[in-house]
């Protein structure tokens, strides 16, 4: 059964990709077999962190970017998570304009996702929604966030390479620094820099890029760009392909890999544990237990030690023997 | 040496808060005993959830509550979290104008948050830093997030009564919904109502809340205000007063709490269970594994469960002994 939908995935059956997607958002467990086993099929795609502030530009640039892609033959899929976007000047619009734009074209995959509601988590499930569609042959994988909040900055940590975008109005120096997670970028956008304060704001990041990357593999560069009228984009592309090639080279990518891997590992670990902690007679235990527990004057921490122990040494519920029990059986 | 400290506190003083917020922030063990005594210290002040799209003027709002407050002389602290601030007209630069302008009021006390690098996260930091506040006596905490991100939301989310700030610009009807975390608004503000399409909105939002607060025990009221001349934050302090008196005599009050201690019990679970798994042992362990892992063929779900699995099964690492021995000793 699982082989079928691999196929499907192979001939890029789109109904097919949103159904997993479906499966995967709800977090429904029998996604969980398919999952594991479509994992070995999606390394070929490289995956690229888009981020910015608000109204940086994102969604038309990474809309230049795809144009790019396919001029090249290349196919590409986009995650878009930007819960910030209807205040942001139209980029909830602008995904949906987007989306129809590329609707005939088989070689671009749109999926916009939210910010909240999801089941282990928002960086967790927009990889698992990635290796859905790299198994559908996309060369490149475009992840798209607004620089805000902890686990959408997870997002972006996660990927090959990663592209921060400005606009001349990032202001000074401190302004840049806090514009979301500058330490991760590995090429610089001036967006808009049409306008007025461009070349002041490239070069306050120059002059950061210089002092912060002095152990690095490479000192980042700044490119221009005007993403409404196309200008810069073809510079990001070989830019984009230039690195990527040096990390290959180096090992950087390959190190990048196993840090992905390492991550999504830990997440796992994180969420496995939990769902093993919290069965359904442990969660009744704990309501119970909450009556009990003086919650004016137990600290939480103090609460969560004194459940984890009852249940540990409750005769049923004996941790140790339930786990072994439940991994020996594990697939 | 922790009674000193609470005395320290009672009496307000700033070198100490500041002081243990640090310890907090930057993750430190030591600051467990010393905030498990505090807890029982906090429960006094009230918390409230200021949230809204960037530009929507959460922090001029929270500064016509907090004149408010003072007139009636209440004290009050303030918890903000805004990563996007330096792109929403001046919200970083009005924190810092707020903190010079009550810097020689002891009964106010602000702290800027930012939204990365927090051990055990971003949420879980907040409350207790609102704890150290709290135990200061203050009657009030003001919790200021940007409607954005997992880890943003649930901070707001855990407080006694939440205050969703939009404006006339906020758009259509699904706009209002994507607005952030309409859902667990109990009072609605349109800020900057002198604007056009002011009443347009506030009628929306009237219409959307009929609709969705069929269940509740209430309907929340949307207030109109501009925060830059005062207008309206009167009415919202008088509105946020009321609702609170209904819920203490409802019992919702008492609910609200509850729900925030199980939230505040769940995430020390998770922590716990986190760092008892984690040991450097086991670190030493996952990183030598991970050589053996196929990474390409292995998904990180079922590398995570053969991680567990042999830590579980293996000799040095029984454990549900382990297990019961560490809770056993716990305080």
């Amino acid at each position: 059964m699982t082989e079928e939908i691999l196929t499907k995935l192979k001939k890029n059956e789109i109904r097919t990709v949103s159904r997993l997607m479906s499966l995967i958002e709800n977090g429904q467990s029998d996604s969980e077999e398919i999952m594991n086993m479509l994992y070995a099929h999606a390394h070929q795609a490289i995956r690229i962190g888009v981020t910015g502030p608000p109204g940086a530009g994102k969604s038309t640039l990474s809309d230049g970017l795809i144009k790019e892609f396919r001029s090249e033959g290349k196919t590409v899929g986009v995650i878009t998570v930007d819960p910030t976007s209807p205040f942001s000047g139209g980029a909830f619009l602008g995904d949906r304009i987007r989306m129809n734009k590329h609707s005939l074209d088989e070689g671009v995959f749109i999926r916009s996702m939210g910010s909240r509601g999801y089941m282990g988590g928002l960086a967790r499930t927009s990889h698992y929604l990635a290796d859905i569609i790299a198994c559908t042959g996309k060369d490149y994988i475009l992840f798209e966030t607004v620089g805000v909040g902890q686990a959408e900055v997870e997002i972006v940590k996660n990927v090959d390479i990663t592209i921060v975008i400005l606009v001349p109005e990032s202001g000074d120096e401190i302004q840049v620094m806090k514009a979301g997670p500058v330490e991760i970028g590995d090429i610089f956008i001036v967006n808009k820099s049409d306008r007025e304060g461009a070349n002041r704001i490239t070069q306050l990041i120059n002059d950061y890029l210089e002092k912060t990357s002095l152990d690095k593999e490479f000192i980042p560069e700044v490119i221009q760009t005007v993403a409404t009228e196309g200008r810069g984009i073809k510079e990001l592309f070989h830019q984009c392909n230039k690195l990527l090639q040096q990390f290959k080279n180096s090992g950087t990518f390959k190190l990048r890999r196993l840090e992905q891997y390492k991550t999504r590992v830990r997440n796992a670990v994180r969420e496995e544990l939990e769902k093993y902690f919290w069965t359904k007679e442990k969660e009744a235990l704990f309501q119970k237990e909450l009556m009990y527990l003086k919650q004016d004057n137990l600290s939480p921490i103090k609460a969560a030690r004194q459940l984890i122990k009852n249940i540990a040494t409750s005769p049923r519920h004996v941790g140790g023997d339930e786990l072994k029990e439940n991994w020996n059986n594990a697939p």
